[in-house]
């Protein structure tokens, strides 16, 4: 068996797709996965000479040094088959992990594989089956040495925008997991705020399937064109058999995956204001209430009067695109601030190349937000390439109104337009709350007009 | 020395505070602090008999069961104490912290104790130093036969409401310091409403100090009487030495503490919607981006228009109460939903008797949330005590459309609408979530009209 350049190890849907990817681009693979109808199943589809029987004989079919690309079941499957492989390895080979590992997960197995001499990489994989097989985004973190010795056939494998591969190496650590983790955060702010858009005006303005698509269709030319605007054109033309929208048979209901949950957690742990991710990650949580809704919407009274919005296709579309740019400016904040506090040093215009091809959330946006000088000093909506958001802004403002008035609940759309607003706060009513705060608690307060910490004596003896 | 009732351990504010109502209420009690300070002070305040000078001397002065009180700083700090006095102690002897601990620590150290025989109780205390000195609320977890030895000297110094006093074992494990937590979080959300309240009236309606105040005034009469709408009013009532009002002084950058983010973990790993409260953490954190505010305010371009809003102190009044209920609903879901996950069967009634004087959040609503049956399958929302809703639901509704007219963020009150609305949405648009996640990565769905997972071959095989 001739020297291979590298080995896939898990020949699920996104492992066989990656395997078939790197031998369309000439590269030598062992192929292997503990599943022996997953190996039957790579071998039947032509790869007969690429699969391997056992980790033993993948390892021992690998030139030095080694590089071996994980694609299993986050978790603890992860830690098994590192503990298997180790024993396998020698000082320098290189093991890269392809799961949506949670980053902590990865930067403990990180230090696990250097106490060993092992070059660990955790990397983030996104494009689901067909990006894996013609051309994923990846986000890789951890060892450099690991990367300059396997990252070049990540690279070719990789989609391409421009000619600049859309996979690059992140920053040390768990970085790389970390990235697409919050790259899947700002996915589930965008579908939320697509669905939303499609619900108003379906159920709200009460426009008609086809008037619906023409709307998609027209986003789609002026300024909102990307992979999900692309998929909702399709997801809206799909007719079930009787002949009516496929989508509106879907029942509303839906689970969230740990990374949705983890950049909520990670947001919170590291006080990060991404509402409308919270709002995306929540509605699913919140949908599968299916029963209660189904109650409160004969109990509940709402004053709402039916809904109403001018040019609605225009309108929807730019206060769509506005929540766009402010669910990325939101999931950048928190990169950035995890990179300040890991000492990540994150290039945020690399991950606008990363994501400009090959991933979920690809749009012509990341080519303007590449351009963006973002850090913690200038939150990617502060950055003047936006130029144009004051013509957006009009829209986000009257969809929202429109919404309230009319009793539907766009909370990620309304969320966008909060986290607007909060940045043209100059004074928002915090002093409030500190007087309270210091009333009831002794908690202190700073002034506006000098320095130092304050207590007041608020009150009377007298017990209110 | 005659044999004491109970010991406080910590001689703060808190600790102090509660040693003395302890002491008026004619209990014999054995203080401490590892501070020499704290015991000099709480001597020369006519407590010098009081006074032990050694943890060990505190534990010899005790009678049996030995009952101790440890108002120390949350953290390590607890688990060093209990290092410290768990030689001391027989088996039966009963600790409680009540401090705001974390409940997975007081679970654990629920578990250490029993291991040597000490039962140990978790109490969230509320009210402050005043609350501390004149009747706290307070909620105990943890070890019953902790409780039936210590918990009648709890409930007699407690506050009481209508002869029932406002302190019970709440559950097993961390449940004291879980609902404690949760109180804290709902605290949170209503500071957040109070103070936007304050805010719109002031700075978007444009109202003066005097007018405010009156709103305030008259919200207390009609419905909102509570706690914090009191300080509200000693707040607003309080003038600089300039005579104009203090609180406009102040700087509106706020920390938060530790219970706000446990909260929105707690919720977030729960999976439980509690908007309201994760507004008012947030809000928090955002005000302390002051400068990117200040910038953002001359950057940022708004639509908006002056505030307007007809009737605006009656109207924000109910759209404030609603807001509170719709909190107090948030902050139920999570501990009922705790509660059912970790089997502690815990009866809200107890809580709204718990809650209803002594601590931060109690307000006249509370005496209507006893009387509700809050379960998993009826939030309090659904709950038809609170037949009023919907004469308060059209001020909510109006409030939030004149604010986002107005271009001023007020997201406790707006995320208090949203969770109404979402319980009015028999159809959310997370269907056209769910064809697009089937559409990308194959994630099934499932129909409104079949049983069964479905997946969709939605596209062409032309990559978009």
């Amino acid at each position: 068996m001739k020297m291979c350049d590298i080995a896939v190890y898990g020949l699920g849907v996104m492992g066989s797709s990656l395997a078939k990817n790197m031998i369309s681009h000439g590269y030598t693979v062992a192929a292997y996965s503990k599943s022996g109808t997953e190996r039957q199943r790579f071998s039947a589809e032509g790869h007969n000479d690429t699969v391997c029987s056992t980790a033993e004989e993948m390892v021992a079919s690998l030139k030095s040094p080694r590089c071996i690309f994980l694609m299993i079941t986050a978790g603890k499957p992860v830690d098994m088959v590192l503990e298997e492989l180790a024993p396998l390895l020698q000082p320098g080979d290189v093991v890269m992990d392809g799961g949506n590992s949670y980053y902590k997960d990865t930067q403990r197995r990180l230090a696990w594989c250097e106490e060993r001499g092992i070059c660990y990489l955790g990397v983030g994989v996104s494009g689901g089956e067909r990006g894996a097989l013609e051309g994923p985004s990846m986000m890789a973190g951890g060892s450099l040495e690991g990367w300059e010795k396997a990252g070049g056939i990540l690279q070719t494998i990789a989609a391409h925008a421009e000619g600049i591969p859309c996979c690059a190496y992140i920053a040390p650590g768990g970085a790389g997991h970390f990235v697409k983790m919050v790259h899947n955060g700002m996915e589930y702010a965008i579908l939320q705020l697509i669905a939303e858009s499609y619900h108003y005006m379906r159920f709200g303005l009460e426009l008609s399937r086809d008037e619906t698509l023409r709307c998609f269709e027209q986003w789609k030319r002026e300024g909102l064109d990307s992979y999900l605007i692309d998929i909702s054109i399709t997801v809206l033309k799909k007719m079930d058999e009787d002949g009516s929208p496929l989508v509106e048979k879907i029942l509303d209901v839906a689970e969230q995956k740990g990374t949705g949950k983890w950049t909520l957690l990670e947001s919170i742990e590291r006080e990060v204001y991404i509402p409308t991710i919270y709002e995306a990650v929540s509605a699913r949580n919140f949908s599968r209430k299916k029963k209660l809704r189904s109650q409160g919407c004969r109990q509940l009274y709402s004053s709402g009067k039916p809904a109403r919005l001018e040019q609605a296709p225009e309108t929807l579309g730019n206060a769509l695109l506005l929540g766009i740019i402010l669910s990325y400016s939101q999931g950048m904040e928190l990169i950035v601030k995890a990179s300040e506090m890991e000492q990540w040093n994150i290039d945020t215009a690399v991950l606008a190349d990363v994501w400009r091809d090959g991933c979920i959330i690809r749009s012509r946006l990341l080519g303007e937000i590449r351009q963006a000088e973002i850090s913690s000093e200038r939150p990617l909506l502060l950055d003047e390439i936006f130029s144009y958001i004051k013509e957006l802004e009009p829209a986000l403002r009257i969809v929202n109104e429109s919404a309230v008035e009319a009793g539907i609940a766009l909370p990620g759309l309304a969320s966008a337009l909060h986290y607007y607003d909060y940045y043209r706060m100059e004074q928002m009513p915090v002093n409030f709350i500190q007087a309270l705060r210091d009333c009831f608690g002794a908690h202190t307060y700073r002034r506006k007009d000098m320095e130092g910490v304050f207590h007041t004596k608020w009150e009377t003896d007298e017990r209110i």
